[in-house]
């Protein structure tokens, strides 16, 4: 008897949580840390052997592998309508310097898992399946973050891209060369024209859906992100001689600017965040009051008349601790990236998924960068969240749970078959 | 006609303000910077220059040159009555590493022009004069600060100094012994008994009398001090995904830390300081919240009393900052001087010749630790200030004006002439 052109599919479909679970453990052995982390920077010797090994697996299940010119790879599965725009899912295999086995993996290898759950079951979709990893999402080694998504979203030409160096010179398109990852696609362009969807599944990064003991969160946009230098001038003097009432203490002043950008940001819950995560006083000796003091404002929000609120909040209330202070403030704005609103239908899939599965779950927004908001620009796209221990990633002690991992690949599995069916 | 045993003294008499100043400018020229202050650490080249030329006016004036077992410099003028114990002056000429002309430096040179002055006038005292300088008072160099004032005072043992060592492992011992320094006289032996009296004319090294417009100040006091160093720990965690309410923000905790220093001093006025000078966040990066911070607080006050009420308050206040920011605090007090109270019979000195010469003056109290501190407590002591250009010192652009220079140098004239005639 043939199979149907389109399997029906039933919500009693599951991922294989112990191969999902190996083959995680496998991956995370190539770049394995003595800490029981991932050093994996992009373009390493590590990381061609960590794509190699995903590639391999990837053609074990049957995909049919592209690499574009800045080293995204993609994996696909075709469809019963060769026409049809694929759907897809993926995340990044490189990793922080110091960084878990989660972060990135999950999300390429819970798409592979996915695939592998397909065939276990004889199962084809009407549209294709893409499984993709991209290029240099970490950052770390090269600049810009998210490199190999916002290149193929047309936020950055192949030739920028191929350009960037590392602290020793060497440069992307050298080392993609060099460890066989320079593909001949050109960039951003998809067999059978551009995704019908893209699902990203990751750890949460954050506190939230542990906080709540949840395992799925139903990433509803990411936020906006607008990032500052600080300098505040005061004047240097003896800590002794100098009476409270005469100094320029730039500290001091800084010091309440770090509590104004906490209050900023508690002003604009529950979306709201306020970081001051680096700080730098001069001559920084104990027994001299600081007459410069340098530091960073990191302002996130769900929408841009937040950040712009917090923005216009700051400059008052860093002018106020300036003039109160005695000292002289300069604000510099460095990055901005806008918010991102995921599209409805895929945030809708996750979350249907979810309830079908018995899953417990919650809206959360995603606080960090991720491939899935460069994707949002060209393609309707969500992402799913598991919890992972602590909150913790980018460290090497970043852990989550088998049943969490799994549940979100379930979630995943039910969320593409939706829109590939 | 005989000139008397001892001469009757006028208060008409006047140092000469033209030589003090041309003594301080060459003297600044060994070791000056290019940006006119001085590099002169304390037993180096430069150190030797300036000793040597110290030495050589100590000479030219009639002084007799004692050097002590720590490098101390001892000038000394006979009196009528070789039995009374030394009236003595001094301070120092070892520089900060990008030092200026006056600090300490000063208070030697204004002790030469007493001398000078009595010369120039044929005046003998009853009691006999001293002019000295101390070893290594700026401690940039070699640690303890006030090493030779110390070490004559007996608060550190000989031996105990000689083998401090600088960063290259060279000890005070060699490098006294190698610049010629390393002198015979145990230390805190003077001819005739310890001091009847000494006084330090010094720059105030704050902005207490150019703001008040005044010449003189007439220190009464020097303040206590004690340090500490404090560490934060929170949790360092992604800006973005981490909620404001799930945070252990240390450097949060550290800022409300920061904001209580200023408060618990200025709950102390007048002479109640409190500042943070040092401060360090890790793991410093913009978009981490920052794990832990640490910081040192450094707290003065005139009594002790006041040093202990600004301890406790420092230990609620931080308690509580760090509970409301969910994190830990550790306290280490690293460092301890008690308040000095100069001596009344000093102190009366300074401000009736400050009167008798109808300079402005007010009371005022040291911030900063002087020789003057440790001198107290073998002889009754007195310190005289004198304006300098913005409160700075420590600094290349430490200036004062030649008049008030000259104002100091005549109270220090006719205080030491109150007692030693």
């Amino acid at each position: 008897m043939n199979a149907p052109a389109s399997t029906p599919v039933t919500t009693e479909l599951r991922i294989n949580p112990e191969r999902l679970w190996a083959s995680l453990m496998d991956l995370a052995r190539i770049g394995a840390t003595s800490r029981g982390g991932v050093r994996r920077l992009a373009l390493t010797e590590e990381d061609r052997q960590g794509r190699d090994q995903v590639v391999q697996w990837f053609r074990a299940a049957g995909l049919e592998v592209r690499v574009d010119e800045v080293g995204n790879v993609f994996g696909r599965r075709a469809g019963t309508d060769p026409q049809a725009p694929a759907v897809a899912t993926g995340s990044h295999i490189d990793t922080q310097p110091s960084g878990g086995k989660f972060d990135g993996n999950y999300g390429v290898l819970a798409g592979l898992e996915v695939v592998r759950t397909l065939n276990d079951h004889g199962i084809r979709t009407r549209a294709p399946l893409e499984v993709v990893f991209w290029t240099n999402e970490e950052g770390s080694r090269f600049t810009p973050v998210m490199m190999g998504s916002g290149a193929f979203a047309g936020l950055f030409a192949p030739d920028f891209i191929r350009e960037r160096a590392d602290l020793e010179g060497k440069t992307v398109g050298e080392e993609l060369a060099r460890i066989g990852y320079r593909g001949a696609q050109p960039c951003g362009q998809v067999p059978g024209g551009m995704y019908a969807a893209y699902f990203e599944a990751h750890i949460e990064q954050g506190p939230v859906l542990e906080d709540a003991d949840l395992p799925i969160g139903v990433v509803t946009g990411a936020l906006g992100q607008q990032w500052y230098d600080v300098v505040v001038t005061g004047q240097d003097a003896h800590a002794g001689p100098t009476p409270m009432a005469l100094r320029h203490d730039a500290l001091l002043a800084a010091a309440r600017m770090i509590e104004a950008v906490n209050r900023i940001a508690l002003a604009e819950a529950p979306h709201g965040r306020g970081t001051v995560g680096f700080i730098q006083a001069a001559p920084n000796s104990r027994n001299v009051i600081p007459g410069q003091v340098k530091f960073s404002v990191d302002f996130r929000n769900l929408a841009q008349a937040g950040l712009d609120r917090m923005d216009a909040a700051m400059r008052e209330a860093f002018a106020l601790a300036a003039a109160q202070g005695q000292c002289e403030v300069g604000i510099t704005q460095v990055t901005k990236y806008k918010p991102c609103v995921f599209h409805p239908d895929c945030v809708d899939s996750v979350r249907s998924a979810a309830r079908a599965l018995n899953l417990p779950q919650m809206d959360v927004v995603s606080g960090a960068g991720h491939d899935a908001v460069y994707l949002n620009g060209v393609a309707p796209t969500g992402m799913i969240f598991v919890p992972c221990k602590d909150g913790i990633s980018h460290n090497e002690i970043e852990d989550a749970k088998p049943e969490h991992l799994a549940a979100g690949a379930n979630v995943l599995l039910l969320a593409m078959l939706e829109h590939a069916r």
